[in-house]
């Protein structure tokens, strides 16, 4: 399996979407507790976002509350921007990154193979978290989709995919998932390789991904998994573009709140399983 | 398994919306192609809809084109017109039944228990296609969904339930299904009870429910079906109304033109095998 689980030693915070910003700041609030214990400095990266002056303010509110010694609004939006050292050093001075939503493929350009996207896969690996809501999750794996209307999708070639930030692999991660429907995006990228596991993250949701491939579901909403590892026959490789994909079996799973999943095991873990097992891995 | 399926020996055909109706016709054509070969009289019943004058002269030109001998359009808006004799009469001389698209829960409210449903039952068994498009696809199974936002749903209670039309069991059809990203229906409605197929149909797709259960998808667009009989867990026994529900573990198809599913034996049937089950279930 091509995978990187297991090499990093932060965590990742996937985030669908809408998540609390101004009321109880229940994710947000996960995300600030898993920061290293001796690094409350956060950064906040609104590449992905078109209004930057809109969004940041609401994320250096929340993460006031919740107790950051510093806040790092990182107004990285071109190349040269993304390359300076500047922005470096306060990368590597942070214990929480976060990318917030906005467009993926503008995240992925201005960042991707950049000194400052390095030092961030330096800082999960040293231990920060490094966490994304909506584009800032999609974006996170080592492939990524950036477009397609859910209603085309499950169409040969309907879903754009390039690569992401390369922030975890084995898996891919779409958001906004129940609220837009977007089952057969992650059908579509299932019937096309099966090998990796699709996560759907809902509004107000958002998954953990823990160092050693454990997924673990936050939130008040939900996390769909689409696992196709078992798919049993598609007409893809048959298909022309445009035209309707089969699929024989792919296996669904929608996670809430505690519980989890194991990657590598493929295996659902309900509250009390996932509790054992992070209780192992992580004792704190 | 509560199933009537076998009982009848005419053919079933749920649409899923938006089925072409000017252009080739294609799915209407075989639903016609499916009547008795003596008897071509269509009867069109537009009661789900709230516009009958504006969408029954489509199906009207549609079945003249296809060759229909006579076409009943049945003006039947309330529980006296679903009771009355002469309505009774066209439907027991017709060799296809059409219901058109509108609100599922109008359907069954006027025709539910009436002699006019009684009568599609017979003429279902006796050999009659009984075709619906969207809310008319919808109602055919004992149960149907008639509301539930797919955003709001997989939350414990979001989707209301009632009776059907009772024209087959064993299953539970969603219509607009891949447009409206209604998965989550689906998969609520698996999670409370695993034993009924979840058959999900869009638009300008149709599945033909064969005499003794097979499934066959036509038209252009997908049928996807939700098989919970293997649900591993859930925890919506144990949530308050509004709770969003966990699932472990649903079965996850996507049928096109041409492929099939058997209801009974759970198995996928790419084209070769259903060909191949059809010719020796119905030789012509």
């Amino acid at each position: 399996m091509i995978s990187t689980l297991g090499k990093t030693s932060g965590h990742l915070v996937a985030i669908g979407g809408g998540e609390d910003r101004t009321s109880d700041l229940d994710i947000l609030t996960q995300v600030f507790a898993l920061a290293p214990g001796d690094n409350q400095e956060v950064a906040v990266i609104a590449t992905a976002s078109g209004i930057p002056d809109q969004i940041l303010p609401d994320y250096e509110a929340a993460f006031t509350r919740l107790g950051a010694s510093r806040i790092h609004s990182l107004n990285i939006q071109s190349r040269q921007q993304a390359a300076d050292p500047d922005m470096v050093r306060l990368i590597e001075q942070s214990g929480v990154i976060f990318f917030t939503g906005g467009d993926q493929l503008r995240l992925t350009h201005v960042m991707g193979g950049s000194a400052t996207l390095q030092a961030i896969r330096e800082r999960l690996a040293a231990g920060a978290v490094v966490a994304g809501t909506s584009a800032g999750a999609a974006a996170m794996p080592g492939t990524m989709i950036y477009n397609g209307a859910a209603a085309d999708a499950l169409r040969k070639g309907a879903v754009n995919m390039t690569f992401g930030l390369g922030l975890v692999e084995g898996l891919i991660i779409d958001s906004h998932f129940l609220e837009r429907g977007r089952f057969t995006r992650l059908m579509e990228v299932g019937a096309s390789n099966p090998e990796h596991l699709g996560v759907g993250i809902g509004e107000d949701a958002a998954v953990i991904i823990h160092p050693r491939g454990i997924l673990q579901a936050i939130g008040s909403g939900h996390v769909i998994l689409i696992d196709s590892r078992d798919l049993a026959s598609s007409n893809i490789a048959e298909l022309l573009m445009g035209e309707p994909v089969a699929v024989e079996h792919m296996i669904l799973h929608a996670m809430v709140s505690g519980h989890g999943f194991d990657i590598e095991a493929r295996r659902y873990l309900v509250a009390d399983a996932l509790d054992a097992l992070l209780a192992r891995d992580e004792p704190r």
